[in-house]
């Protein structure tokens, strides 16, 4: 039997910008950790960075800040998974408690990111793409509005219901971050500030993207009995590539990490008081509480809509304020969602923030453009529950099996668009403003490609061309376009303020 | 009880240069391990990595690599820990194993080097070292041949013998190297060769330093019971600033984590058959031979005259040929040395290559410049070996307790030269060649300073200057000399064939 493992203290830095360097932010996490435990003797270090290297030029960065913290001499090893870093770490922590060679582990998590330029932390950010997506000019952001646009359709609502939406979750978790004094935005936002806020990728505004953060959390994990106890981990990855995935509006990645969570745990979605889930983009939340079963699919929005999951509603979720408010420092925020979720069970917030009567709460991190999820479930050891011997599935995951992915180019030429947006801040080299669009062509191949800025809809037919590595789709193919398509077809794809585009 | 571990398969890619991607040379290991298993439910991917960040520019890498694996959906996580990644993600995945939540642990460390200028290679690779010393352009050979001057003079050797020694570690290992279908270096080294080959830093050659490759290697971990069992695991941190140590000739990261390792698998020193030690530098395998136990402290060099660590000698050390032949991806090294000692136990390998009767390996990974040290200890289980109740330490690992190093400025400009190299090829913006020295200041601080090229000895009184944050020492203040030196005396360190200097 592997021995348990319980949360002797958590700790974080107020996130934000801060002058601050990445090993001075770690420490302040980590002193307010080995505080908060009462506990000085750490045997082992687990440090959380996405990135030290290309945000802050920080090699070996496990040695340093064991150094850094007096600890020189103490084992420091850092565990990276993308933007689910700090609850990977948490998991390789874990199984240095559980596997019974180590009594008190200190996991550290943090990112500096504000210092740089926007363009050159966006273009890090990116890295986390798979190549050929992101060749096409794809960043986070226009991934997640061509999902968001999915979602949408198949969830089939009007593009203003879909917005009202998308504005109930960033109005209730900045309202939520208003409470949290470590939240980067304090400040309550508005229906009309979210909608008088800028297009970032249609039909995600400036408002539906977690901003830009520094911080560090600590945690100090213990083989001693304490209040509060790892009861559920789970830990999946899904493809790199979008284009490969079975769905758009569902994440393999949470569902399979949800059911091991919960089957660890043995417990069910019902059984969860409060939960943090990774809005990194807020349709991220909405599909989030669906793949994590609280919800059936395509239904989540309706829990926003009815404010079931308002801090005071039947499951709150991201009582923290989420990446939204609190902020996002890549690495650190899934060891953010685990310590709020700690405090909460606590029961030690102010009341406006605490969730009454919390006994079971869930993190849900996401690393990268969801493919590689973790799912963590703490519970209080003062109450008595019912442990079943035969736990049923709550939902189902879907295939769990390996897939046979192919790159082949596709045979057919034509296709029917799955999704599509309009990105406003591309890439570097990448013409502003870009149409990008998933084309399922007639031979079953799944094809990024870029398109023009026109009225597009979901299930439309539409036509490939490749130029130099990047295809290209357009909706209609009128007599003699057949002559005008090289070089100038697509030359007019990066003038939309060419006139006769205009007119069209 | 946790849960045993054992070694169900290893697989490498050949060392060197190579065309391939860091993923295909990951999966060409992982296809090569997973067939030596013949296990293929994999639960849990383990990545090993230092910095593909700035390589190769692969981030969000964990979920990359299980993705090309057809592995998509199994748990992924990335370890690092600089040139000791290799050790610290087996450490990791073992955690993982031992707990009893993972069955079947795939572990893959790799790096790619080659593919960038050197310049920018060696950059990178300086990361690693403390600021401020790197601030005053010590690279890593510049700080490892700091250590080997000072070795020399405690072991009292003469600059001939501490070469000889020397070029005897580069031969044996190149010699090992020779046998080995997987190093990149295969040719035989004479003395010739050694002798005539170029200074790096003085007293070290090119022959001393371990070269840029790329290279894979993987290890699948089990919980079911197999030939090898995995009995120890020791891992220790240093201060990141070599100036903040108690000595500069033994790494205390190595002790600790060799005792760790060794109470852990309950043996001792004289029970190992063979070894693979970090030998990035010859004399990092010197003072690796003595910090493991193996022989005492500054007689390591004899046993190496003596032919004890020939791959026919009492205690082999390196039959792999060591990183100095083999080749140093450096986050693959750590499991390159495993595979090793695994071929080796397994008794599998040619009879030349062989070390005879082997039933427990061991090997030591140097993270950093030895700040974050593992030590693995590796053992057949088919025979019978008596395990103490009570172990005894074998040796004093020294001082396992937090210091306090204050880098407060010196109140005394005058000091004892503790060790001094002059380093070739210098860092970007540093003008070459460059005289580095440590400086023990008569109020005992240890400061890290530029001189000038001269007939140096350690124990020389010495001068140290400030000049825009770095500091200066010179060993003569002749008469007048405090007119000339701003400025001008500064000037002249970095002029060392002004005419005027040369005469003196």
């Amino acid at each position: 039997m592997a021995t348990e493992v319980y949360i002797a203290g958590v700790g974080m830095t107020k996130f934000g910008k801060s002058t601050a360097s990445l090993p001075e932010l770690m420490v302040e996490a980590a002193s307010r950790a080995i505080g908060d435990a009462r506990i000085h003797t750490i045997d082992y270090v687990c440090i959380g960075v996405m990135n030290a290297e290309e945000f802050t030029g920080d090699s070996n960065i496990a040695a340093l800040i064991a150094d850094r913290l007096g600890l020189s001499g103490v084992p420091s090893s850092r565990v990276e998974t993308a933007s689910s870093t700090g609850s990977a770490v948490f998991e390789s922590a874990f199984y240095a408690v559980a596997s019974g060679y180590h009594k008190n582990v200190l996991i550290i998590a943090g990112e500096k990111m504000t210092h740089l330029p926007t363009a050159r932390t966006t273009k890090i950010l990116a890295e986390v793409i798979e190549q050929t997506e992101r060749n096409h000019g794809a960043s986070m952001p226009a991934l997640a509005a061509m999902i968001a646009q999915k979602y949408q359709h198949e969830a089939k609502l009007s593009a203003e219901k879909m917005q009202g939406v998308l504005a109930k979750v960033a109005i209730k978790n900045h309202y939520n971050g208003s409470l949290n004094p470590y939240a980067q935005f304090r400040k309550l936002v508005s229906e009309e500030d979210y909608f008088g806020s800028k297009w970032v990728s249609f039909p995600l505004r400036t408002y539906d993207c977690a901003p830009i953060t520094d911080g560090a959390v600590a945690v100090v994990l213990t083989a001693e009995k304490k209040l509060i106890r790892v009861s559920g981990l789970g830990h999946a990855t899904d493809t790199l590539a979008v284009r490969h995935r079975d769905s758009f509006t569902s994440f393999r990645s949470t569902r399979l990490a949800a059911l091991q969570a919960y089957h660890m745990a043995r417990v069910n979605p019902k059984d969860i008081s409060l939960a943090e889930v990774h809005d990194a983009f807020t349709p991220f939340e909405i599909i989030g509480i669906e793949d994590l079963g609280f919800f059936p699919p395509k239904q989540g929005w309706k829990a926003v809509e009815e404010g079931i999951t308002s801090i005071k509603g039947r499951l709150p979720i991201n009582p923290s304020g989420g990446l939204k408010a609190r902020g996002h420092p890549v690495g650190a925020s899934g060891l953010a969602q685990i310590a709020e979720v700690v405090w909460q069970l606590r029961n030690e917030l102010d009341s406006l923030r605490q969730v009454k009567g919390a006994r079971i709460g869930l993190t849900q991190n996401i690393g990268g453009l969801a493919n590689n999820n973790l799912v963590t479930i703490l519970e209080r050891t003062d109450f008595y529950r019912p442990v079943p011997v035969y736990w049923q599935p709550p939902f189902n995951a879907g295939n769990s099996e390996t897939r046979e992915v192919s790159d082949q180019p596709p045979s057919s030429n034509s296709g029917i668009l799955e999704t599509f947006t309009t990105l406003y801040t591309t890439p570097e080299g990448v013409p502003s403003p870009l149409t990008l669009g998933f084309v399922r062509t007639d031979d079953h191949k799944m094809i990024l490609a870029r398109g023009r800025q026109e009225k597009l809809e979901i299930g439309q037919r539409v036509e490939l061309e490749k130029e130099s590595n990047l295809y290209y789709f357009r909706t209609d193919s009128p007599p003699g376009a057949a002559q005008k398509r090289t070089g100038n077809w697509l030359s007019r794809v990066w003038t939309p303020s060419d006139p006769k585009e205009e007119k069209s």
